[in-house]
């Protein structure tokens, strides 16, 4: 962290969080209070110091970095402190397992508006805290941030990993007869998206449907199982890459990168319909086929699942929890194809908006 | 970098980036055109895929993050874009340089409002590129980066070293009898931000005076010796950090992770007194004495200089641009000391403001 600032005689021990905002509390009372819940990292140098020094066992370091601001990545109508800091925790973690890599640590630059209480910075650091004990080993926390003000809540992790003396495994690698795979779900966060849009600017998980909640948490706070990063690396994964905007179109960069053509089997995406259909039915009130049509562009085009999208050799034992979902052919005309079909992608860009 | 958005058709070949917003233009035509002015790194693998991989010699990776936003940071009246990338720099490679470290790379969060122009966002690129080639070895360069919006331009960098097999130097290893030295100016760049204060929103530099507009430049765009913190590191220093928020506020930090008292000579910074008081004459209309008592309170209250403090055992060389400013004594009832008598810290607290 960022070195507190000093502050004199005014003794706010005994006030709570909830009634503090960060001005009054002043940068060394809110970053005391923030670290009892920050889940911190074993490094070789923690936080307290200009910078952290962690462990590089192969003499190689994995990194990579994603934001998450306020208006733009997320609305504090629909999520809580906690949801934030798990969400940064499951899309940056994303990036480094989809290179294969064990997640080593993480660094978090975070600005808030000055009226923000210290609480909802405890909060936050909590979700932080939660993300980490869900989707990464034991050893991985954080060894150090930075703390700032800014008029919308910025969350800015970078996170780090090791390959553990392995090869990293890039978008370039699927070859012709490789077999791909998802591990994770697909078009769940996307959904929820839509049931929270539907839902307007009212408390989250009004649905009272299991699926349809199952749908908004997949938004708020996903949990794909990264742990199967590790797992590919190892089982010889000749390309991969995380699910953040999109199958069809992460699917397309990844089929460029490699100069293949993937073609989806749209039958193995039937068990996500088949989670998607009813829930949108109850949730949103449509009927069979609307719901059907809606469900079938968002398990392909939906993003922010952040499952990983993986090729193997032909013929090898998948690691659980990968499935099978197509094949790479050699290069044609369409980089992505679903059931013979050339698929046109959709997909997300931060200045532009969904195209 | 994140992965570009995926654009139809439109042909933006031809459309000047001063014309170009970043919402007409995309993230991946934004990218491609910022990607041509940035410093990129040597990197095992670089940007393109999830994540970059860069080396890490000696098993152990130096690693600090620091955030730029607009209105807390920097005004947009003031700076221009190639001042914030270069300020960006010289404050992140500063906490590198505080270890003793040599910089490896770094990786940038950058976020701007929709209506930003591309050509502001080349431009920032080209000021990391400066920053970096004054900086910097020629081997340190960017290595990873995200592009979102915010309503405010937000710089957020995280920042990489190796300690090549020395061991860091941290705060907290100050003997009674080492010597106090700093490496670089002091008090300019906070005079400097008084003059800007003074100035209002005209455009910077309009004193037309060699040594106030060098009070500007240290404010605006520091350059500080950084190359000192591995030579430090190299002849023994005892503890460094960099001077980000006051000497006196800084040094009272070290002596207490320490357990010492450090003393600063005032006759040690006559020299940049004898550098700010006929600047802050010329360019506030100060009477002599009045534009003294400022110039003391900026010399060793003034934050934002970057320059190294550092303390070294007794009776060695100084490596070259370190200068003695005072000694290390035992733990007394004060942390920091004037020329005998007890200091009290001023400095900056983001969330506070000045105190």
């Amino acid at each position: 962290m960022s070195p507190p600032g000093y502050r004199d005689a005014v003794d706010l021990t005994h006030q709570s969080s909830l009634s503090l905002t960060v001005a009054e509390a002043g940068e060394r009372e809110t970053l005391r209070r923030l670290l009892v819940h920050m889940p911190m990292g074993k490094s070789l140098l923690g936080p307290g110091d200009d910078a952290a020094v962690i462990s590089a066992p192969d003499e190689r370091v994995v990194i990579s970095t994603d934001t998450m601001i306020e208006g733009a990545d997320f609305n504090l109508d629909w999520s809580t402190p906690e949801h934030l800091g798990r969400k940064a925790v499951a899309s940056n973690l994303a990036d480094i397992a989809a290179m294969g890599a064990r997640p080593t640590g993480l660094v978090i630059a975070l600005a808030v508006p000055r009226d923000t209480t210290v609480e909802f910075v405890e909060r936050l650091a909590n979700g932080f805290a939660i993300g980490l004990e869900r989707l990464a080993p034991a050893t991985c926390g954080v060894v150090g941030g930075d703390l700032a003000t800014s008029p919308v809540v910025t969350i800015a992790v970078t996170v780090f990993g090791s390959m553990d003396g392995l090869a990293p495994v890039l978008r370039s690698g699927a070859r012709p007869g490789d077999v791909v795979a998802v591990a994770g779900d697909l078009g769940r966060a996307a959904a929820g998206l839509r049931l929270l849009f539907a839902q307007g600017n009212a408390v989250p998980a009004v649905f009272d449907d299991v699926a349809a909640d199952g749908l908004i948490a997949a938004q708020l706070a996903p949990e794909p199982p990264l742990y199967a990063g590790m797992l590919a690396a190892k089982a010889g994964a000749s390309a991969m890459m995380d699910l953040s905007d999109g199958p069809l179109l992460d699917a397309t960069r990844m089929a460029e990168a490699s100069g293949v053509t993937l073609e989806f089997d749209d039958f193995a995406v039937a068990a996500d319909l088949d989670y998607l259909v009813p829930a949108l039915e109850r949730a949103l009130g449509l009927v069979g086929r609307q719901a059907r049509e809606l469900a079938q562009r968002l398990v392909l085009g939906g993003g922010e699942d952040h499952s990983l999208l993986a090729t193997f050799p032909p013929n090898r034992d998948l690691p659980e929890p990968f499935r099978q979902v197509g094949r790479v052919l050699e290069r044609g005309e369409a980089s992505v194809l679903v059931s013979g079909k050339p698929a046109k992608p959709e997909g997300w860009d931060p200045y532009v908006g969904m195209q």
